[in-house]
């Protein structure tokens, strides 16, 4: 059960990166205004912080380095992407993956053994998403006895410049279909993905707020974790999303500035 | 409700083309052997025949010639494709596509005004689906109030030389998910699309076996107009085909030349 905000205080937050700290585009992407000020009046304030991204187009040492440079205070150590959680799976379950990802992710797989693939992951491909590409992910899907599809997340949109473009989620129900199988899915808004970044701040979901533009992997998915989630107005946001028929947000707001308002008053 | 073979005799025959008459791949293809003279018998019984196709990589003259290279005896009145029927749909609902399709197809729609598209027409565009068209036909669909997607098929695959390739439903699959909206599927298992070369033919459904390699749009689609469906053991059949949870085939043969002698049976 999700927690109220006059039943528990805020001890922990949970920040989605790219539509709530900055918007993905050429270069660098651009900062949105008043995000860098609102974390590091979180710092002050003394809450732990962790990021939760389904950034899948890069590695984590340049995602924080461009976030760095955006002057944004924030560690490595303090970003939680579905890469490093994908590669203990493969470990564990001795996966070696025929990889469909960007080209700039394909270094935090450098440790996997990807000879002789039995399975798939998946990533934001953006224009690795060809139908050769699509076509030698399904052809080994069907091969297998025991077909295996991780998607980094199940996303169906996100904004890239001044557009919205299609996310990993609607080429991940392309070769669900295909193949009649269900993809696992490691990154928001799967539970054990959140609860890692919960664990590592040691603070109950409870007294955690999770802020995003994303209004069903973001917002419900925390809110399904007992966060509260609040859907701010940036990024891909939608007004739509206001009046979504599942999902309803714990808070919405015009941007990070505004979320940390509302967090700094249940401190 | 489906008649059994017992019941009711063939007084008419609808047959799949690609994987049942022959195999696409390079050049022209291959005739699946037996395929040709198995046409020639059913037409030396007197047996109406319509050809009912998914096919979208080509207009409907270019595919009969093709056909008739290799020998089968038929003609472009014999042949159903979904592009008529959706130019049909477009002229009478006023709706300007955008147009995801293989390059050898857009002449299906010559006569169509695509200025200012406000739908989406999706055949099997094979390497046209790239992450930028894909991207294009998401993002006018997103920017419509009523937005309209037409799929000529949901097939999930096809055989294509000696593997096994995605076939439109799989990237009309990822639109839907994208777009939180269904697609209008126009070609087979739409029951208008079938009952189309059922009235050209001038037989009732009870009276009609239909043969082809997919055993939901083929078989099961053919099934739910009232036809026996007949599944052959060539082009994208799998073993696992006879097992299918929710369709089971009036006969299962190896091929062509089996599904006539079983026709001419019950003639």
């Amino acid at each position: 059960m999700m927690a109220a905000w006059y039943e528990q205080t805020v001890d922990g937050v949970l920040l989605d990166i790219t539509g709530v700290l900055y918007n993905s585009g050429p270069g660098r992407g651009s900062v949105i205004p008043g995000s860098v000020d609102a974390v590091d009046r979180l710092r002050q304030a003394g809450l732990p912080i962790r990021f939760c991204t389904n950034e899948t187009t890069s590695t984590k040492s340049a995602l924080v380095e461009k976030l760095q440079f955006h002057g944004f205070n924030l560690t490595e150590a303090d970003v939680f992407p579905p890469a490093p959680a994908v590669c203990s799976i493969l470990k564990r379950r001795h996966l070696r993956p025929f990889l469909l990802l960007h080209p700039n992710a394909k270094a935090n797989f450098a440790e996997i053994d990807t000879s002789n693939p039995n399975c798939v992951v998946m990533g934001d491909a953006v224009d690795e998403f060809s139908y050769e590409n699509m076509n030698k992910a399904f052809q080994l899907l069907m091969s297998l006895e025991e077909p295996v599809l991780i998607s980094m997340g199940r996303g169906k949109y996100y904004k890239e410049d001044n557009d919205i473009v299609l996310d990993l989620g609607a080429f991940m129900k392309a070769l669900e279909y295909a193949c009649d199988i269900e993809a696992e899915v490691v990154g928001k808004p799967s539970p054990s993905f959140f609860n890692a970044a919960l664990e590592d701040m040691g603070v109950t979901s409870d007294k955690v707020v999770m802020v995003g533009d994303d209004v069903v992997n973001d917002v419900g998915g925390s809110q399904a974790c007992g966060m509260r989630g609040v859907l701010v107005r940036t990024g891909k946001y939608r007004p739509s999303d206001e009046q979504h028929p599942a999902v309803k947000p714990s808070g919405v707001v015009d941007n990070l500035a505004q979320a940390v308002d509302l967090i700094l008053k249940h401190r």
